[in-house]
């Protein structure tokens, strides 16, 4: 399985991965499933995947394909991000005109997703998720985050603690806790994790770095979260009836 | 959906579940899915449910029927635990026997799972969950909790502060999170909350109570477990790597 997150705050953007690609219990390896495009002083772009890897790196084939030719529409060229999104969207589409088929004849449904987020120089920023049928939504400052895959174990601490008014640095701390969360109660879901912090208005790419399972950083997060959690659990008050 | 989960540490055992039931999204209704059975001095039970109402409330109706008969096997009157759980196991193969043709036919699957614990004098506290097809396990010290129905998002709180070793009172106050994550982040499960609180070896029927969504004490324990966890993230030092 894949968790792929993106939280929209008002100081910026992050994006975050896991690297887990399971074919079967006894195949699991690592892909990076976090792609980053950038034109300098122009535009940042983020792209996120989860689902069958093969129809994933198929939709990337073509991304490629298309920023390699003279001409023509590519991610980097469209005249803001919802026309991106319509970009990506329409690859998948290309996608699932070749392959969902012979896919749904082995009883395997079309089934891959993509987060999209960036900003356009004079624009904002702004976060997309793409279905499989190639339509998209965007985040909102009510509902600031958006993830696939496997995404519910690491939904209660975004909906308790994030925020669109939450700092960006904040933002990051939350999003490492909801992928290691997720990691942590779900085996198909690991390490090296991903990580792209996009402040608004830089229009480059500054901080994107890689997390192994023994990184100091995601130790000491890890520690001070599970220690810190035991502890506030202690301070709540008891019931008083379980006293009797 | 449905949430439903049992802890078993040293001290004893917690029960919880939801009481939220939907036949589609316009007919949600409260149901109990929590069921306790009491022989006071010689054994304590107490069942929770999820999956589909018909086929939970026809297990109950059969276990129901048993207990007023003047003879032969019902809940009350098995020898330890584990026969405990298989007698409700049958129960449940009478009703796939009885009904999960009709609902194949129409595209759905028999799909009712039961956690079931308690103690019986003279033994060991013990939770067991009982899958569709009848066959059952028990949780154990190493994977001390059992869940049922809409499971993920109350996982990690689990994962990272409830063990064994967890006092009973602090076992309540780790489930009620749980619990209440899970309501939160997802619509379908929700209050009134139902608990039983057991203490190992008490054989009786002490600590059972309902919470209703504007609970005095529900509200602490969201009030403190919603501003302690934003402070946490707070005091978790920042990606030195973010200040550049």
């Amino acid at each position: 399985m894949t968790y792929c997150l993106s939280l929209h705050c008002r100081e910026g953007l992050a994006f975050f991965s896991d690297s887990r690609t399971s074919a079967g219990v006894d195949n699991i390896t690592i892909h990076p499933k976090m792609r980053v495009f950038e034109r300098r002083g122009d535009r940042v772009l983020c792209l996120l995947s989860s689902g069958n890897l093969s129809n994933t790196q198929a939709v990337i084939a073509l991304i490629e394909r298309d920023l390699q030719a003279a001409d023509g529409p590519n991610i980097l060229n469209q005249g803001n991000l919802n026309e991106t999104a319509r970009y990506v969207g329409e690859r998948v589409r290309e996608i699932r005109k070749l392959d969902a088929e012979a896919l749904h004849r082995a009883g395997v449904a079309f089934n891959i997703n993509f987060l999209l987020g960036g900003q356009i120089a004079g624009q904002e920023p702004q976060i997309f998720q793409i279905y499989p049928e190639g339509n998209f939504i965007h985040a909102s400052r009510e509902s600031p985050f958006l993830q696939i895959g496997e995404l519910k174990y690491g939904k209660p601490i975004l909906d308790r603690g994030f925020s669109y008014d939450t700092p960006l640095g904040q933002a990051v701390k939350f999003g490492l806790l909801s992928l290691d969360s997720t990691a942590r109660s779900n085996l198909s879901v690991g390490t090296p994790f991903e990580i792209f912090c996009y402040r608004a208005d830089s229009l480059e790419v500054r901080h994107r770095l890689k997390l192994e399972d023994n990184d100091p950083y995601l130790r000491t997060v890890r520690e001070r979260w599970q220690s810190g959690l035991i502890q506030l659990v202690r301070d709540i008050p008891e019931l008083e009836v379980l006293r009797s």
